[in-house]
């Protein structure tokens, strides 16, 4: 067990970072402290083996491409991706056209394919008007997609984010769910922008009142990504269900979804296929009385893995000498657990 | 072939139906004109063999009690009533009183149950303020429900309505649509109070338009509920879909769901069922890209639907000496056909 | 200020209580612990004084009767009420009654009315199949809302309902927020029957974990009703994002929306009214990007209303000597302040 | 009048138009028959001076980038613009190019952009997996955006477009609607790929099924976009309703939103103006009891947008040699009108 989203069996995640510090490019752009992250169901073919999938929005001010399908279809049929607000369109349009190499016949008849693609906006280290991202860095996240553990903090998506007035990024956490039987994971990611100072919560302890005041008091509040993956058969009714409950996982960290937030959840579940072209489905579905328990494993996991992007992110700065300190791990220490 | 929503198999309609004409009763209250229309998803223990459903809103002045259960589940547990409007919470009482006569488990523990129960306004022809339908009322309806042949137009909750200024009522048709080598039935039933004269399109004739006035200036217009059956085998977000299309059916007969109406679809399958306490469904969903054919029976349905129950309700005399006209079906026939 | 809904100018709050005990009635039915909470937006005329609301949904597997009518056109046109499951037919039907006999108008031509009428189970201490609040007792809690302190704990709707396996029942809580000059109020009022006890946080402490198990194994959990007054001046479309921050205050006290909940948010703003039969509104609308300081004082106040429900209800014994212990006050103090 | 949205004051609609017929281009990609439809609420700052939009969802298989801001904030900040499906990403991309260009500050602080970009697949006539559309091509349409006349037919996004098997493309169309003692303007345009031959209603005669079979028998349905313009003052709420009714309109032609589409309206106000960084917006708002009148007229604008769509384009030969028959107007006109 990794404590990760990937301790969800198939499930893969992959990054693609670009860090430039503080100095811009010789024309002038930059720099750039940004990246992509990349969440894949499993390694097989995601267009003709889809998954069920739901998207629930708890502030809209922000983006999520491909949602519309997701909403209508149940399933998705491409990779999840998280990157930097303005580049979503660049890697909508990377993911099209790796898709349409691989799968020559998307984009013909009535073929299309819809990458889910989501943001946070990293503009106060990096420069977010210029959109560094595009083709190749959308390939080499895709590349670096595996299994196993997942790097956390000032990564991929996670580059440039700030939560808290702290230097966030992306977190991983999982927990395992006995229902009906069996044993379940549920795993989060998130990409965490969230959060002003005096709002954080770390087990209930208001440590970012007591805490003294960060480095960025100037650093604008920013959204989250949610993304919840589990192996219980789900359908997508149900996984709505699970992505509304990260959005209690997030309100225990003390953020409250702020008016400019794009704060999303993403639910998928490995544990049924839709086969394309199968005219009738086969399917599982947990019963709903059974599926408290992977509730509260939800709202733990995506509470737990916002903490952990929080943990693992250091000291960094960006933009125009912009800094922005690293959560005081041994005074938050001393604060929770009220040791000397 | 009935050309009902009872064509598809297990469904039962039941009607009761108060009819008073012009004259109130020697307390002062009434004359009643109205009734409550129950629709069974099958002729078993509805609560612990519930069905897959999904309800549509297209305009939402007006009430659905039972709704959000039926959103957050997916399935129907208790009986589908259709009523007058401030009917709608007798019935509601009464639906319960019979379910915990039935199943004394519920009202117990984690055992609760949800009637379905919507409404049209039937104040011009009937006196709504006073309510009188309750137990007894709700416990004929629901004795009186079978197959077979459907009544249309002035019976059960259609007793007192009006569209396009004609009177109308319940009406239902149904289509049979090949999907992937079998052929499926869908079954519309309508409680249609919808319209003004001047819209009504009978298959695209304007014969509201061309049509002397009628003889209810003033009546107000309504709302419609239109309930779809499928045996097709679909779940609820299929059946979300379907519910939509009988927004479009609607739309054909020139109505345009005005602000004052509670316009909703309603739409279940018999394809599929969940059996209470089973910790795992099993479940078979007809592919998403076969299911074309049974918007297209949707759409179809409803529109006949509409129409059939202003053919089958004949005119009307009610309260305060209300006259509603039947719809001159010979004048319509001759603009419909061109024929002399 | 009273830390109570009622701290928003004009809103009113009345309770109708019934409190049987332990012990049935003569005929076999009850005992009753239960009762009506209503929630008035203003002490005017509500049907033609309407006030911008909005509800939300965080877990349906409950009822919000007249939800309809407020999300399509985004008003209040009568009370709010809450009570028990079964229960709110009745209300509502008594708020028709009640509405009918002071607007005749109403149930004629195009006049109607949506009582708003929300519930939670309080089967565990009440006899929940028996239904006994009907006109009398619906027209008690009208007459008794008033403005000024609001009375907590088992009370009114609040009176048979637990949570986190403690006795609950009915909490208030209010905040000022500071908004683009002016201070404005937010007051939350729930009725509250959330939660497993394994499950509470008290300012971040796992006190449900922490105190010894509570006298209530087999107590179900249940539903919360969360309604959320403010005198900003806000539309529906804003106040459906306060009532979706309601969850986030839910959310902060270890609750996780679990399956068979009916968790709701309502909002209304006193900030705006809609004068009936205007034709065109001047209307003024905090801009969005002044708004967080209101989400923040939803959070807060819904949590804290939350737990003023649990500080302010005693140990209860009810149906079949079921009994309910009250949160061991001094218990919590300890843990959470963390004195000896 | 010109019976087109710009009918609307202050409405600016713009096309970029490319046209290569059957020929790909030298380097094996193309033909290319697409495009790019712009519509401005105003000609104004959109960005400062935000016009209240929703948007509706029939059927979502389809994407609509930037719906997440609309739904959320209740405002247009951006142009609308349309394209075939895998430019979409091409076009939002220019489009935030265009905006921070003009606007600096975009990108940075709280501010960002979020452009409406909707599609239908040209891929039966156009290359679609090369996606030609860039920021030339964008900023082209953008420049060429003017009140007045609007072309219709193979223009813009409807350059490579089928409707009911017959070459169609971009519609438009308007009407007067007394209100309130005011007379407002409802103009519509859409983007039209929707429907199969044999659906085909004009003026509720079913052409489709008696006119000889089309010339494009295998020619995939798509899906179709309606965007709503008025001068009634209206807010979010209530545009949603305009919304959706503009699937009624659709609905009257005989489509029936078929499994594979993208169908969405978009309905905007000019009416009302949220200037940026005022902390309060006073605004007026039509009472929704007089809205019905703005229901017919834009159920009406929608259907004849699309015929104008259908009687506008004339035959097409693309991709493939692919041959598309131009609706025979000669035929259509017997049919309905029942002349010799």
């Amino acid at each position: 067990v990794l404590n990760a989203i990937t301790d969800v069996p198939d499930v893969r995640v992959g990054h693609f970072t670009r860090r430039d510090g503080s100095e811009p490019g010789s024309d002038g752009s930059g720099p750039f402290n940004t990246g992509i992250t990349v969440v894949l169901a499993h390694g097989g073919d995601l267009y003709t083996e889809r998954v069920p999938a739901a998207v629930s929005v708890l502030n809209g001010s922000g983006e999520v491409a491909g949602r519309e399908f997701v909403d209508e279809m149940g399933v998705l049929d491409a990779p999840i991706a998280l990157t930097g607000s303005f580049n979503v369109a660049r890697v909508v349009d990377a993911l099209i056209t790796d898709a349409t190499r691989r799968r020559p016949e998307l984009g013909h008849g009535e073929r299309y394919v819809h990458p889910l693609v989501a943001e946070c906006s990293d503009s106060y280290l990096s420069d977010l008007v210029a959109r560094p991202l595009g083709e190749a860095e959308t390939f080499a996240a895709l590349e670096s997609t595996r299994d196993g553990p997942v790097a956390e903090g000032a990564v991929g998506a996670g580059t440039g984010l700030i939560s808290f007035g702290y230097k966030a990024g992306i977190g991983t956490a999982s927990r395992l769910a006995p229902v009906a039987g069996e044993t379940y994971t549920v795993g989060a990611l998130v990409s965490t922008n969230t959060g002003r100072r005096e709002q954080l919560l770390v087990r209930g302890v208001p440590v970012g009142r007591l805490l003294s005041p960060a480095l960025a008091p100037d650093a604008p509040q920013g959204s989250i990504i949610m993304v919840v993956a589990t192996d219980a058969p789900l359908l997508a009714r149900q996984l709505r269900r699970l992505a509304q409950r990260a959005h209690l996982g997030l309100a225990r960290t003390g953020a409250t979804a702020w008016n400019g937030s794009g704060d999303f959840g993403v639910a998928f579940s490995t544990g049924n296929r839709y086969a394309l072209d199968e005219p009738l489905h086969r399917l599982c579905e947990l019963a709903d009385g059974e599926i408290s328990p992977l509730f509260d494993a939800t709202v733990e996991s995506v509470e737990e893995a916002i903490l952990n992007a929080l943990c693992a992110a250091g000291e960094f700065v960006g933009r125009a000498g912009a800094s922005v300190a690293a959560l005081p791990l041994a005074d938050v220490q001393r604060l929770v657990l009220g040791t000397a």
